[in-house]
């Protein structure tokens, strides 16, 4: 079925440098500017400024690039992508095309006016992205190999410090802050070739805000979720790995928390198999919290309990399908989800673990493990 | 006029980590999945999904930030930043909304489909956005100086280097990659605070190829372009530095092509001022170019000569308004422009030579300045 659509209906892509998922998936090729991919299935037509053309002609070399002009362009819209996708399509001699939901609404109102026909995908361009082939597999290993090694990094620097006055941790003669720890898992991803956006290492109360990136001091006794997501700057493909620490004791209330968040993580990891749903499972995980006296609450603006996915599928994209959330998408071999339980309130803390897994016939096999110790 | 349009128009924005340059702008807020602004000029409303609700509310405190449910998206819905939009239009009782070219066309076929009129406006969301405050000339500085440090940092492993067999730089006993320095230059900006996407560390024919971000094994006598373009990870703002240096002696023709780029870069920079357009900078070092001998021509598919513009804005993105190419944009105090005329041929390298500055009354003012030394 997957296959059938993808030839009755021709996909057209305007995507750059901030968003190019299904353009480097779709051709291979990871633009700098906006460029158009008009794919057909069996045909493929990337239009690219001449600054690209040498580099789109090596990277995507199954596809036909061409520049503006060569399809007709007029001169005075050479700059304008959606003349560019205009001009595609009648090259092609399409009169209707399928589109993403974040398809450039200027490039949508040009093409209707002209009586092409957009169909948009509320749903994946490439449906097919979310089974991985062995190859990706191995590229999504390669970036949780680096992700591993950031946070043993990381880990070595709570190890080393020491506790200072009112619980704030020493290192190296200096403050032992957030910014710090995410410098150097920052650039140990560099040493393997990866970049990362959005490194967390949250400790006290920023931990219980989970997009919390973190900042200034850590304190012993807190604890201390440290979520690290690179993506290898020449594959494309990111990895994901969050482990939560305590330097020095931590409080009972820290501790059961901690307890019930790993219980949580291996009931997930166990239910992990082809045929359970994405649903299945977060459903699974939130009863076990409610059970477990952590159920999810609202009060004054301040949440409590576990109030984000219990995965996300990773590749090209950090997030995207399939998810362990509220859709009811089966499980399939070849899936790559995180499986990263949580439980968050300001007047104790945070606890996240995830580890990145592929659906296997057998079950959830971890990509590149490391221990849960979480008292340093 | 801009404030009349930005108090009649109401702006309707959905960004997310991808591409926010805007939506920080106007809220201040960078957020990680995508958001809703819709930007009344005097009220702003921020709809954002629960996992940003405290950033938000602490990173805008200007405006006023809700949660779907908050402006009455049904539950089914709760999932759709489409209907979170059309939610946030009808919360306001607003009929029409200008949009950004990028708008999502599934948002914008929502809202049309509901009655909201659309404008959806080719060029900025905020005109204003080229002309900097002092503070984001501060804080492109900021980058600038981390620019400069990671330069430094890579002319220095150049220096270092001796030469070994067939020409091929050494360092440290290995030899030396374009990916040893880009990691040098990418390790040096994250310890100023900035994350990089693509830096440019490429030599010989890859030099000719002004997007090519170089690969392999550096050599002596080559033209070696390296093009560092941070982005401050607090700020968000972006600094901009490409020098071009030879390692041993050039050949007479890179000599004359350095001399020729070094000479336009200076005279680029001599005109910059308050009143001319960045139409006119641009045509007069593509006329020189031709002059000193370097047409700009296009063969079997290889572009040789200056084929990209000479300067582009630099704020909240790396490329933006204004331009040093095609518009007749008239540069004005607080424009931030890169200035980098270039030429490339395959069978020479490239050469790049580029400088951030501030239009000021009194002309262009380098920000943070290197030297232009280029044999080492």
């Amino acid at each position: 079925m997957k296959i059938t659509k993808s030839l009755t209906a021709p996909r057209l892509m305007v995507e750059g440098a901030g968003q190019c998922s299904d353009l480097l998936y779709g051709s291979g090729f990871a633009p700098v500017d906006p460029v158009v991919l008009l794919d057909e299935g069996t045909q493929k037509l990337l239009v690219v400024p001449m600054l690209e053309f040498g580099r789109a002609r090596e990277e995507s070399p199954g596809t036909e690039v061409v520049l503006p002009e060569t399809i007709g362009v007029p001169k005075n819209q050479r700059r304008s992508v959606s003349a560019w996708a205009l001009h595609a399509v009648r090259y092609r001699r399409l009169r209707r095309v399928d589109v993403p939901a974040f398809f450039p609404a200027e490039t949508a109102r040009l093409l209707e006016r002209n009586g092409i026909k957009l169909e948009i995908r509320s749903g994946a361009m490439y449906p097919e992205r979310a089974i991985k082939k062995s190859e990706e597999i191995g590229a999504i290993a390669q970036s949780q190999r680096a992700a591993v090694a950031a946070m043993r990094a990381a880990h070595r620097l709570l190890i080393d410090a020491t506790v200072g006055r009112r619980g704030v941790l020493r290192h190296d003669g200096a403050t032992l802050t957030s910014e710090r720890v995410r410098e150097e898992i920052d650039i140990t991803l560099l040493r393997h070739g990866c970049g990362a956006r959005d490194t967390i290492v949250a400790g006290g109360a920023q931990a219980a805000d989970p997009h919390h990136r973190g900042e200034g001091p850590l304190r012993a006794g807190d604890t201390i979720v440290i979520d690290i997501f690179p993506q290898h700057k020449r594959s494309g493909y990111w990895g994901d790995i969050t482990r939560t620490f305590c330097k020095g004791e931590p409080s009972p209330a820290r501790a059961r928390m901690y307890r019930t968040v790993l219980a949580a993580q291996k009931k997930a990891l166990a239910m992990i198999r082809p045929g359970v749903a994405g649903s299945e499972v977060h459903a699974m995980i939130t009863r076990y919290f409610e059970e477990q006296g952590f159920p999810t609450t609202v009060k004054d603006g301040v949440v409590r309990g576990f109030f984000h996915g219990t995965g996300h599928g990773v590749g090209l994209d950090i997030h995207e399908a399939p998810s362990l959330g509220v859709s009811p998408v089966k499980l399939q071999p070849g899936h790559v989800v995180t499986v990263e339980p949580g439980l968050y309130d300001p007047d104790i803390g945070g606890v996240r673990i995830e580890d990145t897994v592929v659906v296997e016939r057998g079950g959830a096999r971890v990509l590149c493990a490391y221990p849960k110790t979480w008292v340093v």
